[in-house]
C-alpha cells in the first residue's frame, strides 16, 4: 500500500479525496486526512476502509513530523501561509510535497534541497494557479515546437455562477473565498504589455478598463486585468511577447458596478471603521458621503457617483438592500471590505441547489512561416452542487493526478516546480479531459491590437 | 555666554540662525551650526563672532556627542528620522532640545527620563506643526475658560506661491519639498467628524471633496482633507466635538486639476516605471492609457477623463508640456511619483524673484451661554524672497523663540511634549506678532452643517 498524507480537509479536498477513493484499489493507495476538525476528516474518509481520519494540529511539530514520516507523498490543502511548516519537513524526512498554491519565497528558497533529495514539490496545480498553466503551456510549446514565433499570450479565468443558478443582477454569487473577491485587484497596480508598450491601470481604474469575451453556447463575459501578467513573461518563456495580459473573468457589467464600491473606498482592507458592530447598511453607506442635515442618503450617493434615474446600476444596489437602515454590520472592528462582504454575503451566498461555473479563456498570437495567426481556447466547466462544486473539482482533481504521477514515477524530474513543463501537463490534461474538463480550440484571424502596422500610441 | 547648538544648515535654517543671530548680543549667545557641509554652515554663520561652523557627521556618535557636551541647548533641524540618536544623547548629556518635527514613537519613549531630568524636549514648533498648533490652542482654551464649549474645529493650511509671484493656471509653484507635494495625501484614507457622524474619504476621491475658504484681500481658496484629523481630537481636549477636520489649503482649481494625475495612476509611489529613463513626458501619459493603433494621447486622455473640448483642465495640462515627446524623466527606476516630479518641476519652480505664501485657517464653533457662535481666524503671510521665505521663516522663528524661552527659563515643565499649553504658546505667539505672523479673527455666526437641527446624514 502506498501511503498518502492530505493535511486540511477544507472545501476543495472533498473532489481531491472522492478521487484518490475512487484509484485506491487499483492503484492500492491508503489515504490518511489529518486536520484539527476530526470530524471534517472522517466525513471525507465516509468509511472507506482504505482512508483514515486523523485530528492533526498543524501548529504541532511532533505530531506533524510524526504523519508526514509514515506517508509516501504529502498533499497540503492548507492555505497558503502555513505550507511552508509541512515542506521543510518533508525535506527533512524526504518526501514528495503537492500543493494548489503559489510558490512563495520560502518555498522557492527549499529548491537546493528540495533536488539534491530527489524530491518533487509541485505546486501551482489547482485551477487557477494550475490548469491555466497547463493548458497554456501546452499550446504555447505546440506552436513553438512548430517553429512559430508567440506574439500575444492573453489568460482569463474566472469563478462564476452557473446560467441556470444565475439570478441577480449582478450575474454573481460567492463561490469560492468571498474575502478575496472583495479585496481583488488590491496591493499594486496592474501591469501588463500590449503591442510592446507597457501599461499601468491604479486599483481605483481597474474595473474601468475591462475586456470583452465570447465563448460559445454562454455567451459574453468581461475581464479584468490581473496585477501580475508580467511575471509570466520568464515562466512562460515568453522573453519578446508584444502583447501579455492575465485577467479575471465576470459577467458584463460586473466590473462596471463594482466599481461603484471602489469609488466610495468600501473595498478598503486597510483601517477599521468607528463602531463598525452598531453600523446600519444605511450608515455605511453614508460614512463615504458628504454630510448633509438634509439629503437622503440615496441621492448623495447618486450624485456623488453621477447614477442618472434610470441607470440599471441603481437597482443593483437596492437589490443588496444596501440603504437599509436596520439591518446592522455587527462586525466589531470591521474593515470597510469586511463590512461590504457582509452586506454581498446576504444576497451573493449560493442557494441550496445552485450550480457554480468555472471560466477559462486564453489567447494565443503567433507568426508561423510569415503569417500571423490565433488560436482561441475556451474551457467552461459547472458544478454538479454546492458540494461537489466545478471550483473544488478543477482544484481537486488536478492535485489528486499530479500525486499519482508522482507516485507513480510518471513525474519525476526534481525540485520545487509549478506544471509548466510536457512530463507534467500532458499526463494530467489528458486524464482531465476524462473527467470532463476539456478546453474548445478555435483558429481565428490574429488582428492583435494594431493589425495595419501603425506606429501605435 | 549661553552655547547653542544648531544640527543641519538647511533651507528654514537660516531664518533660525538669523534671528538667533539678531539677539545673540542682547541674549549673550554663542551659536554652533553643525552640518556636514561646512562651507554651508559657515555661510550661515556670515562671519558673526557670537557664531561657529562645525563640520559634523551625525552618524559618528563621538563627535555627535561632543559636540552636544558643550551646547546648553540643542536644535535639531535635521530630517525627522534623524531626530532620534540627537535626542537620546540629549538625554544622555542632559540637554534640552528643540525641533519642528512630528513626535515620533521613539521620541515620546524618551518622555519618563526626560522628565526625570528636568529637561524640555519641544517638538513640533514649525508652522505645521507649530504655529496652527498654537493658535489654535489659543481660542480653544480663551472659550473653554469662557465656559464655552467646542462644536466644531476646523483648521487648514497651506505653503504657496505670493499673489504677485501667482503666473501659472495652476495658481501653484513648490514652495517647500516638492516630493510631499506629488504624494500629499496617499497613505491612507481621510477621516474626519462631521456633526457627530464619522465621514471616510479614500485617496482616488481627496481632490474632489472640497471646502471653499474666503480670506479677506486674498480671495478664495480650497481646502482637502488631511489624513489625520482624529489624532487631534485628545490632543487638543476635543473629545466631544461634532466636527473635527484638517486640511491642506490650495487656490481654488488646484485639486480638481490635480485629480487628474490621481486618476491617471501618476502620483503612485509604490511601483518602479519600466525604463522611466529614456521615457518621454508623452510615453509616461500614455502608459497610463489604453492602447490604440491610431488614436492620439491626447484624445485618448481626453476621453479617459472625459475633459470636454473646451476644459480648463486640458490648457492646464497643456501648460505643463506633459504631451512633449522629446523631452525625457531621464531618472532611472523612477515611480510614477518621481516621474510627474520632474514634469512638474520644470514649471513649477520657484523663479529667482518669485515669493511664497503661508495661509492658515481655523474656524472655532462654539456654544456660550446658550448661545451658538463663531470664530474664523487667519494668517497670511508672505517672503520676502528666494531665501528668506515665508515657510523658512513660519519654521525658523519659533523654533528660535522656544529656544531662547527654554534658555530663560520661560518654558520649565519638563517632557517630551507639543507647544499646547499657556506656557509655551502665550509669549511664542506674542513674540511672532512683533515679526509680522500676525492672527486675524473675526466672529461670526455659526452655523455648522446643521443649523436647523434636522437629523442628519
Amino acid at each position: 500500500m502506498r501511503h498518502i498524507l492530505v493535511i486540511g480537509a477544507g472545501k476543495s479536498t472533498a473532489a481531491l479525496i472522492a478521487y484518490l477513493l475512487n484509484n485506491s484499489k487499483k492503484e492500492n493507495l491508503y489515504i490518511t486526512i489529518g486536520d484539527l476538525d476530526l470530524e471534517q476528516a472522517k466525513n471525507l474518509c465516509d468509511h472507506n476502509e482504505q482512508c483514515k481520519a486523523l485530528q492533526l494540529d498543524i501548529f504541532d511539530s511532533i505530531s506533524r513530523q510524526s504523519a508526514i514520516k509514515k506517508a509516501d507523498i504529502v498533499i497540503s490543502m492548507l492555505p497558503a501561509r502555513f505550507h511552508i511548516e509541512v515542506a521543510r519537513d518533508c525535506v527533512k524526512l524526504k518526501k514528495s510535497l503537492v500543493t494548489a498554491s503559489y510558490v512563495s519565497k520560502e518555498m522557492q528558497a527549499l529548491d537546493k534541497e528540495v533536488k539534491e533529495n530527489g524530491l518533487v514539490f509541485m505546486n501551482e496545480i489547482g485551477v487557477d494557479p494550475g490548469i491555466d498553466h497547463m493548458s497554456a503551456m501546452q499550446v504555447i510549446n505546440r506552436i513553438k515546437d512548430k517553429g512559430g514565433k508567440m506574439l500575444m499570450f492573453e489568460s482569463f479565468t474566472g469563478g462564476l455562477v452557473a446560467p441556470e443558478s444565475d439570478t441577480n443582477l449582478w450575474n454573481y454569487k460567492f463561490t469560492w473565498n468571498p474575502r478575496n473577491v472583495v479585496v481583488a485587484g488590491q496591493g499594486g497596480t496592474a501591469e501588463f504589455l500590449q503591442e510592446g508598450k507597457f501599461k499601468y491601470i491604479p486599483y481605483h481604474r481597474l474595473f474601468r478598463r475591462t475586456e470583452f469575451l465570447n465563448i460559445e453556447n454562454y455567451g459574453r463575459f468581461e475581464g479584468y486585468a490581473n496585477r501580475n501578467s508580467l511575471d509570466y513573461k520568464s515562466i512562460y518563456g515568453l522573453d519578446d511577447i508584444l502583447t501579455l495580459y492575465r485577467g479575471t473573468i465576470r459577467r458584463v457589467g460586473f466590473s462596471h458596478a463594482w466599481n461603484m464600491f471602489v469609488q466610495l473606498g468600501m473595498t478598503d482592507d486597510s483601517y477599521q471603521l468607528h463602531d463598525s458592530e452598531n453600523m446600519s447598511y444605511r450608515d455605511f453607506v453614508n460614512s463615504f458621503l458628504p454630510y448633509s442635515p438634509t439629503d437622503t442618503v440615496e441621492l448623495k450617493l447618486r450624485h456623488n457617483l453621477k447614477i442618472d434615474q434610470d441607470d440599471i446600476m441603481w437597482d443593483k444596489l437596492e437589490e443588496l438592500d444596501i440603504f437599509n437602515a436596520d439591518k446592522k454590520i455587527g462586525i466589531q472592528n470591521a474593515t470597510p471590505a469586511q463590512a461590504l462582504q457582509k452586506i454581498l454575503s446576504d444576497k451573493w451566498t449560493l442557494a441550496k441547489d445552485d450550480k457554480d461555473m468555472i471560466v477559462m479563456y486564453h489567447k494565443f498570437g503567433y507568426e508561423l512561416n510569415g503569417e500571423k495567426k490565433q488560436i482561441d481556447s475556451t474551457m467552461v466547466h459547472i458544478g454538479k452542487d454546492q458540494i461537489q462544486t466545478a471550483m473544488a473539482k478543477t482544484v481537486g482533481l488536478p492535485v489528486g493526478i499530479a500525486t499519482l504521477a508522482i507516485l507513480n514515477k510518471k513525474i519525476t524530474t526534481p525540485g520545487v516546480q509549478i506544471p509548466i513543463t510536457k512530463e507534467v501537463y500532458e499526463p494530467i490534461l489528458k486524464e482531465l479531459e476524462s473527467h470532463g474538463i476539456v478546453f474548445n480550440e478555435k483558429e481565428t484571424e490574429y488582428l492583435g491590437y494594431n493589425p495595419f502596422g501603425a506606429v501605435g500610441n
